[in-house]
C-alpha cells in the first residue's frame, strides 16, 4: 500500500518509520511545506519520495494528515475535495472544530479522525523515532460518520503497530485531552517560567535541579507552533481545567499559610491515588 | 570503614548499595524504627547487620542520617551528644532549621550537612536502587562550621560515587531547593488532584493519558511522610515560589480569556529556554 504523510515531523515521521518497518506500507510519500524537513526525511529514510500534496493524493491509497491542527482545519476540506476511493486520516490533538469543517462534506465518509496518544517534547523529522506508538492508546472519533471500509483500514493500521483503540465522540475527546495532556503542558510552561524568572542570574543553581524537576518541566521544551493552535481550538476546555488546577494550587497555598499540615497530608494521600492510574 | 545508615529507605538504602559496591564501606549497619524495613534491607543485602542507634554510633566511623527531616531535627543533637571522633552527615532536603538546632553544640564540627540531589517518587528499602546518585550533584552546606577532617571524609564519600559537589550556605540551599525540587512536587500533587477529581467516574479515560501526563504527575506518587516535614520546614520559601507559580498560571489563564495567542506564543518561546538547562 502507498501511504502519503502530510507533515513529516515527530508524529508523521515516527509513523512513517513504524509503518514501513512493519510492512503495512510498501511505499511512503512525504509532503511538507518545509523542503528542509523533506530533505531530512529522505536522508533519514523516513520516506521513499517527496512530492506536492495534489500529486501525493493521486498516488496514495491512504493519506495521513499530521500537520499542526490549525493547518489541518484548512487542508482537510481541500483534500476531501480531491479524493475518490482513498482514505484520509488525521492524527491531530483536537477534534471538535475539525469535525465541524467537514461535517457536510460529500466525501466525509472517506475521512477517519484519530489521535494516537503518544509524543515527546521534541519536534521535526529529526525527532522521529521507532516504537513511539507501541502499545499505547489511539482514539478514533465519531466512527459513525466514516465509511466502514475506511474505519476498517485505519483500525488495521493501528493494530499493525500495535496500538489499542478507543472510540470516542469528538466532544468527549477534546474534554479528556484537556485533562490528560493539554493541562500538563501549560503546567510545565508555567513552571519553567517560574524558575527561569527567579533564577536568571544564578546559572549554577540549575546544576542542582533534580530528576523530579526535569520530569515536571520537560514538556516546556515543546514547540509553540504545535501548541498554540491546540490551545486556540480547545480553549474552553483548557480554561476549565486550568481554573481547576489553579484552585488546587490555591488550596495548597492557603493550607501552607494556615500551617494546616494535617489537611495538606490528607491531600497528598489523596493525590497518591494517581498510582493506580500511572504504571 | 564501618558506616551506619539511620533510616533505610529510598535514599539511605540506595546509598548503602552504592558505598558497599564501590568499596568505600566495608561494613554497613542499618538503623530504622521500622523493623520490617530492616528485615527487608537485610534480605535485599542493603545492610550487613541491624542494631539500635546507640550501638550503631559506637561501632561506626561514619553515621549517615537519612530519616524524614522532622525526625532529623530531634535526632541530630542526640547523636552529636554521643559522638567522639566519628563523623555524622545527613542527606535531608532542608537545612536552615537543622543548622539552627546544632549551631551551639560542642560537637558541631563532627557534623557535615549534605543534600544529594537525586531521588525517585518511590520510598522504602524496596525502592532502593544502585546508580541513583551517579554523576548527579550533591550540596554541602555551611562547610566552615564542620571540622576539616569531617569535610574531607564526606567529600571523599561523594567523589567515590562519583557525584559533583556544590557548596552553599543553608539559606541559599533552602531557597534554591524550593525552586528546583519542592515546587515540582506541589505542582504534581495539584495536577493529580485536578485530574482525579474531574475524572473519578470515568476510569477508562486514563488509558488515554499520554507519557507527557505521566511525566508531569509522577511525583504525585511521593510519600506525605517525607514531604510534609519538608514543606513545614521550608514553608516560607515554598510559599514564595508557589505564589509565583500561581501568578504564571493566572497569566496564561488571562491570555486564554483574552484570546491573546500572540503573547501566549511568546511565553512558550520564553519557557523553551529551559532546554538550555535540561539535557
Amino acid at each position: 500500500m502507498t501511504i502519503s504523510i502530510v507533515g513529516i515531523g515527530l508524529i508523521g515521521g515516527s509513523l512513517a518509520i513504524t509503518l514501513k518497518e512493519n510492512g503495512f506500507a510498501d511505499h511512503i510519500i512525504g509532503v511538507d511545506i518545509n523542503q528542509t524537513n523533506l530533505d531530512k526525511a529522505i536522508r533519514r529514510r523516513l520516506i521513499d519520495e517527496d512530492t506536492d500534496l495534489d500529486d501525493a493524493l493521486k498516488k496514495s491509497d491512504l493519506i495521513v494528515l499530521s500537520t499542526p491542527v490549525d493547518v489541518m482545519l484548512k487542508m482537510l476540506p481541500h483534500v476531501l475535495d480531491q479524493v475518490d476511493q482513498q482514505v484520509v486520516m488525521d492524527v491531530g490533538s483536537t477534534k471538535v472544530q475539525l469535525m465541524e469543517v467537514v461535517r457536510e462534506h460529500p466525501k466525509r465518509g472517506r475521512f477517519v479522525a484519530t489521535h494516537p496518544m503518544a509524543g515527546t517534547e521534541y519536534s521535526g523529522p529529526e525527532a522521529a523515532i521507532p516504537n513511539l506508538f507501541d502499545h499505547k492508546y489511539t482514539v478514533i472519533c465519531n466512527e459513525g460518520e466514516s465509511d466502514q471500509d475506511a474505519i476498517h483500514l485505519v483500525r488495521q493500521l493501528y493494530e499493525s503497530i500495535p496500538m489499542s483503540i478507543a472510540s470516542l465522540d469528538a466532544l468527549s475527546h477534546d474534554v479528556h485531552t484537556a485533562y490528560v495532556s493539554h493541562i500538563s503542558h501549560i503546567s510545565s510552561f508555567a513552571l519553567a517560567l517560574t524558575v527561569l524568572e527567579k533564577e536568571h542570574d544564578e546559572d549554577r543553581i540549575f546544576e542542582l535541579a533534580s530528576s523530579g524537576f526535569g520530569s515536571t518541566v520537560r514538556l516546556a521544551k515543546s514547540s509553540p507552533d504545535m501548541w498554540i493552535p491546540i490551545f486556540r481550538q480547545n480553549r474552553d476546555n483548557v480554561l476549565d481545567v486550568l481554573d481547576e488546577h489553579i484552585n488546587q494550587l490555591a488550596r495548597f497555598r492557603s493550607l501552607l499559610i494556615k500551617k494546616d499540615y494535617e489537611t495538606f497530608y490528607k491531600l497528598i494521600q489523596e493525590s497518591n491515588k494517581i498510582r493506580k492510574i500511572l504504571s
